[in-house]
């Protein structure tokens, strides 16, 4: 098996994000036992069905000829296997065919699903925002004929943002909609870079476009979100003529070989507007919240991944004589190299889940207060979600590699795939760099920082329990120093504006991931520190090893946040070309 | 240009190295002049004829058919030229044909040739490795037949040591050499990831094979040194029949798809002892050691590429306003990334060249004394140039793919290129892990710490001068502390033994590169503190930058250190596993 889900971990991650309350509350017909079983059979689907196609969709991919996408082999019947399976609807509304379950189930679902087979859950990841944005926004009849396949999985669902010209920057997008007299409207563009924008797995695929009316005003204001659909569907919801639009090349890519990124192409393509004229931006906005909390949780899945298989790899490959044991895994430096890996999955998984229940909690708690406070925090943690859980997915997926010797080089080993697979995430949805500025913009300065006040107050709690517990001693001083490091940073963030906080936004943004992920596993430890069991005992060596590893290391970045950006302004572009 | 070769940083580099002494003394034919046209003129070689193969050499590579290997497109007749123009024998003995230059010329030339075409460089860069064994253990015949083919260039070196159940473990070599009773010997056996082990370029080439002799006794001390050539050589220098030698295949890998990684089956191949018999791993060492550090060169090499490219697109990308001008470019965070990217890479350059001339003054130096410190202190910094700077390369090139944005994951933009070639510096002669654990052993423990302790002395001699300097007092504050974080963890290791030190080995390699890293870019900026030029002037911006974003985590680090492996060892495979 080259993939097991890690189900105790995921469990213990919903737990200590407080899922079992949040079912108590909100999901009252659920039950422990069953999100247990939910779990329990995606992580067997992905294990036997996903996982083993990993592989063949690295080395074959999708391909593109004659103007139509044929999708890696096997994958149109493992996605015809997921969607029956009912794995594409988890968190749908049951109104249009969904099983109402959390958001949080939805994600750890997923994270099995990425770390299985990335590649190939892009599809449904990107279907996913196109549910959400057809819930929000759709009209009645695309509520009644569109929206249920996607929720079903019969079709998929695009997003259609990126052009050459406008990437991080979507005021620059240039796509025409022209009113075609009757209604609707007519696409006219190129846009790139679009997941799964074609293939062969499913009869009919929902693209979500944005494109400028005409007379629209210049930059964001100005754009407007619109459905097009790869066959026409009539006022029966049966499937009609082809549109006019189709894909006009594929993407020779580092990595994800198995999904295909298109180039579309819109030549007069019949379209509906969804949500309202030149609010086109703000509809997206929504759905790429949700889509950066999943981008996150791939970064924890590929790194789930390739420390699967340097677990494996290090407990069979012999080389010298280590000093704890058997296999390179007897080595302390490689043993260091795994347990990092694992503290930092760990860490990251709990930011993860944690953001995922927030999300629940603020559509569904009955207490208002509740469900602003879980916004807010949310909101908070979804940057930090997103960019410091991809950058552990590289990070990990290239300790992947070294753990693997030489034979970490070579393709047929399999590690070198998830090192290039990862590197996408730190890039798509906005880049990291972008999620930074949104942390130490935005999101830093809702209630005039008082969000991220809040949250320091919550960890500096548990640093008291965590100085209190046998064995977490250490991990309640280090977490002290971090939250400390943290609040002097924040202070700073919020007194400097521009160019100064733009300059230290990235580093803030690792001290804050470092410290909240550092603080969670020492929950975590905490919440099994009752149990006698090996597995629940070693939750605070990880913690342990996190806090000596990585917490230690915050009160240097918060130096290097307040740093600020004389410096990077006074270099210029000839001075560091030479 | 895809690539243009950092002159001014060189220079600069081995200017504060003190090569200008060094020629002083030991090679007083040679002037400043004449230093500064070699590297022009090996620049303007890379630049021109190996930056532009780069590609093809990634998208075709070398390949394999009917028992022979066939170079990358353009390889071959672009190596003749290099040996034609002398580019193979800068530092080689003129007795056998070399140009008798110093090593850190070498080094400087080198670092051009691998970022123009890493997968190029290697062929020379192993040839290298083999004129230093004959040059040091060859009998009369090899010195007069075989040492100046491979000093011309006309043919090539390869090293055979790694078997599949032996990497990093030599101990574990099998290969059996049989004496044919006439003075010669017979090799059997299978070595596999030779570098460039067979290819179409030369009429010949040498492989050095570790190997066995009958009744060797187990273990190191049992594996003695051969010298293999492709073709059969007479007496009189001339070619003569096929070797019973033969590539089996070459490997798809990561990354260098240019360099040909073969496996080699030796058949009955005739072969020559060459040194001592038995003590093959300490000949084979000598040159490991010159090998590490040309693998550090790569490590800077791969990253200068990367960032000159990611450099250049940052300024034509437009995406959004940035505060500091047009491009991605004035964007703080692109600039942040830029500016880390240089500053890091001018740190490991001055790292690796340092250790280049301490390498020639051990070697030539007329003062013993002189010779004596240059050589522990080039042994203490050899792991360190190799582990910090292919690290470095790695992280650097990670980089140039996020400044790409999206297009850094498109194979067509290259960026990816670099991310992928750059992932086996850290692997290859000797992985990272084993250098940390050779400097945190062996190298630290030298005259009982000493070498560190003196280095560590002259680093604080700096301070002094770093704080007087107007613009570099901060640099002065922030290496201070870091002095002292290096110290005390040194103390820790010196005081530790076994597992303990093992488990810090890593983050003490990290923390001593990232002192001494930035220690040598303060010292740059105090050299050309004089000078009023822009570029002069940018030295000090650079060395602020690195100072407030490494130099600042290095307390952090000397607690990571000293942390020990209890945890480590304590954290089974069962426990990570689930």
């Amino acid at each position: 098996m080259t993939y097991r889900a890690p189900l105790k971990s995921l469990a213990l991650a919903l737990k200590t994000a407080g899922h079992p309350a949040l079912i108590g509350q909100a999901f009252t017909e659920l039950d422990e036992d069953t999100v247990t079983a939910v779990l329990e059979a995606a992580g067997a689907f992905c294990e036997s069905e996903l996982a083993p196609l990993n592989r063949a969709g690295d080395q074959v991919g999708a391909t593109y000829a004659n103007g139509k996408v044929t999708a890696a082999p096997g994958f149109a019947a493992a996605y015809k296997a997921f969607a029956e399976q009912g794995w594409n609807s988890l968190s749908a509304d049951p109104e249009f065919g969904g099983q109402g379950l959390t958001k949080a189930m939805e994600l750890a679902v997923f994270e099995m699903t990425h770390a299985a087979n990335m590649a190939f859950g892009l599809c449904p990841m990107l279907t996913q925002g196109a549910i959400e944005a057809l819930t929000l926004h759709g009209t009645e009849r695309q509520k009644r004929l569109v929206l249920p396949k996607l929720v079903s999985g019969e079709w998929t669902g695009t997003m259609n943002l990126t052009e050459p010209q406008a990437g991080s920057d979507l005021a620059a997008v240039t796509t025409r909609a022209e009113p075609d007299g009757q209604g609707g409207y007519k696409l006219y563009g190129q846009k790139i870079f679009i997941t799964w924008g074609d293939h062969d797995a499913t009869d009919n695929i929902c693209h979500l476009v944005l494109a400028r009316l005409p007379d629209a005003p210049p930059g964001v204001k100005g754009i407007s979100l619109f459905l097009a659909t790869k066959r026409l569907v009539d006022d029966n919801g049966a499937l009609g003529a082809p549109n006019d639009l189709r894909p006009g090349s594929i993407e020779h890519k580092l990595g994800i070989h198995g999904s295909p990124t298109c180039v579309m192409l819109f030549e007069g393509a019949q379209a509906e507007l969804v949500g309202e004229v030149n609010n086109g931006i703000a509809h997206m906005f929504v759905m790429m919240n949700a889509a950066r909390l999943q981008v996150g949780v791939q970064g924890v899945a590929i790194a789930e991944r390739a420390y699967q298989q340097a677990l494996a790899f290090s407990q069979e490959r012999t080389q010298g004589r280590g000093a704890w044991g058997p296999g390179i895994f007897g080595h302390p430096d490689v043993r260091r190299m795994l347990t990092l890996m694992k503290a930092k999955i760990e860490a990251a998984r709990a930011i993860c889940i944690t953001t995922g229940v927030l999300a629940d909690l603020g559509r569904l708690s009955e207490d208002p207060a509740e469900r602003a406070i879980a916004k807010a925090r949310q909101e908070l943690l979804t940057p930090i979600a997103k960019a410091w859980s991809t950058d552990i997915g590289v990070e990990v997926a290239s300790l992947g590699v070294q753990v693997h010797g030489g034979m970490g080089f070579i393709e047929e080993t399999g590690a070198a795939q998830h090192y290039r697979d990862a590197r996408i995430a730190p890039i798509y949805e906005g880049t990291n760099g972008i999620q930074a500025i949104d942390l130490a913009g935005r999101k830093l300065s809702m209630q005039d920082g008082g969000v991220m006040d809040a949250l320091c107050a919550e960890m500096s709690e548990s640093v008291a329990d965590l100085k209190a517990q046998p064995g977490l001693e250490a991990v309640g001083e280090r977490l002290a120093a971090g939250v400390a490091a943290l609040e002097r940073a924040t202070d700073w963030m919020l007194s400097h504006k521009g160019p100064e906080a733009l300059s230290g936004a990235t580093a803030y943004l690792k001290l804050a991931g470092d410290v909240i992920g550092g603080w969670m596993l020492g929950r975590q430890a905490l919440a099994v520190a009752g149990e006698t069991d090996d597995w629940s005992q070693s939750r605070a060596a990880l913690a342990r090893v996190f806090a000596s590893q990585v917490l230690t290391g915050a009160e240097g970045l918060a130096q290097s946040v307040m740093e600020g950006g004389k410096d990077l302004e006074a270099l210029s572009a000839e001075t560091l070309a030479s």
